[in-house]
């Protein structure tokens, strides 16, 4: 039988933003509705080489296809060769015989359906009339979150902090030539909140430099950067008030910021007000009022992998894109 | 960069019992020596297609590299369609920086050194004169235990069981083709057992079908059915007096043939004697007379994967075997 292999650029023409924020949405819906086993995620940690690779593995009823995605981050990767930092792969099984469907590069959907995420949770979390952002970090997730932010929300002013300044020229050339938004280059994290309606934090940072000072009533977090334990962006403090949403509680309790909450005994499990699927669903009130504080905890799922990838799997076979190998 | 795709016809082409028997004993012994990164086995279960799908993973620090399989076992195909039951696919990083060196078809790996990991077992700890081998089930893997069996011992008779009776003939044409044994189809589980040196049970049994009367002294035992909690093909009374030897312990009394000795209280996990890495390196006695009845417990390790796949690979570079596709 034939397999498909899908090239980072067969994906990325393959691919488009509106689709995958509206596959990832029915995604979390088939995960809150049980249609979905996402078995927990395999982290193989290699500090002698700066990297990780983690696995996480999906089988979804309702397109009955197994997804696996192997996706790493090798910190010096660039700086001793030029490999990109993030690598990863998808493979796509039918659920109804193991058959292997399509291998594709997992890059650019691991970037999309994080971005996408984000942007669901805005869209359901924010206050409707959100024009201006706070993203931390300036890395490829950075701007994803930016491009499909500017899918749902009508985004004015995007302010930017990271730690890397050489990054940030850059980005703001990126972001400004393929949205509408004009970016403003921060030298402090006071200075990137100001005025901010959404927040963004994509760094990989171990120690928090969001300050609870600094967030103001009625802004809406999206908290990406923390995705396993160790990981820290934002101070505890900031979610104990907070209408707090994770992607899975499972994830966001054992290695998302959410997990550094409850650690610090800030908040508890059942403080948690809801995964984003029962927000989807309609099974709980959004945002109440103009002045609350709202948290999306992202630590990444199986089932968006899945969704997206046989999206773009049924895409490319439609465009003819790709090549086709014999494994067995 | 290029991946390098290996179909199951370049894995066949690339390796050699001997090598992979090689391979995999250096592999344990990397375990043993802790160079090696292992993380639990995710399985996914698909009743209502009767079909599971596990993923092994590991890091080798001593070849530095990542190897992820995923393995499925869809009971129906066949019946249903042409697809063979077993299907695999191996992925090869590098260890440094996250990258894709290889993607290779994993049906024929999964067997080979899973009949690897018996015949060393049987070098190790059965009696030096075992001539005679009793064999349930008489599928692929039935075949290979014997294949690579023969690779370390003399082997000159093969009795057979196997509830799928047609699938005996063929059975006993391919090993009298590919072996100096001579095979006999038994009707019974008694008579199977009689007279054997080495008895290896390879079905996906839920209720053991083995005896402990018919466990005779001196006998060593290759349990390699038994993979996942609820499988079982060994009276857990054989265990008592047994010198116990696992792949790994950890996975072995969580998914193994010991499991069901422990859970029906027989032995506990301190009687386990050793893992066969342990053995390979010298640290402790092997058989120490003809009469102590031996047991090696086989669940399938990720770095008998890696090892073998790495194998695979420099092999088939060095063959010209496979295509390559850029990923990335």
């Amino acid at each position: 039988m034939k397999t498909l292999l899908l090239s980072s650029k067969d994906v990325k023409e393959a691919l488009s933003m509106k689709e995958v924020i509206s596959a990832v949405e029915d995604g979390y819906i088939a995960y809150n509705k049980g249609k979905v086993q996402q078995p927990y995620i395999v982290s193989i940690e290699i500090p002698a080489n700066n990297g990780e690779t983690d696995i996480k593995s999906c089988y979804n009823e309702l397109n009955e296809t197994i997804s696996v995605k192997i996706a790493s981050g090798f910190y010096d990767n660039g700086k001793i060769n030029d490999l990109p930092t993030m690598i990863g792969t998808i493979l796509l099984y039918d659920g109804r015989t193991g058959a292997p469907l399509c291998i594709m590069d997992g890059s650019l959907i691991t970037g999309i359906r994080t971005g996408a995420a984000g942007a669901i949770s805005s869209k359901l979390l924010a206050r409707k009339n959100s024009r201006n952002v706070a993203v931390f970090g300036a890395g490829g997730q950075a701007r994803m979150q930016i491009y499909t932010l500017c899918e749902v929300m009508d985004i004015k002013e995007v302010r930017v902090h990271s730690r890397n300044k050489e990054e940030l020229t850059k980005y703001k050339q990126d972001i400004e030539e393929n949205t509408n938004a004009k970016v403003i280059i921060c030298d402090t994290v006071k200075e990137t909140m100001e005025g901010a309606d959404i927040a963004i934090s994509t760094t990989p940072s171990k120690k928090y430099y969001i300050d609870k000072t600094l967030v103001k009533p009625g802004m809406h977090i999206v908290a990406v950067g923390a995705d396993m334990p160790g990981k820290n962006e934002w101070d505890p403090e900031v979610f104990r008030e907070a209408k707090i949403v994770c992607d899975s509680i499972a994830q966001c309790i054992s290695r998302g910021e959410t997990r550094n909450a409850i650690v610090a005994g800030v908040i508890k499990e059942n403080d948690i007000y809801a995964e984003i699927g029962q927000l989807l669903a309609g099974e709980k009130p959004l945002r109440e009022n103009d002045d609350e504080v709202t948290i999306f905890d992202i630590t990444g799922m199986g089932v968006q992998d899945n969704v997206t990838a046989v999206m773009v799997y049924e895409l490319a076979k439609k465009k003819g894109l790709g090549e086709y190998f014999e494994f067995i």
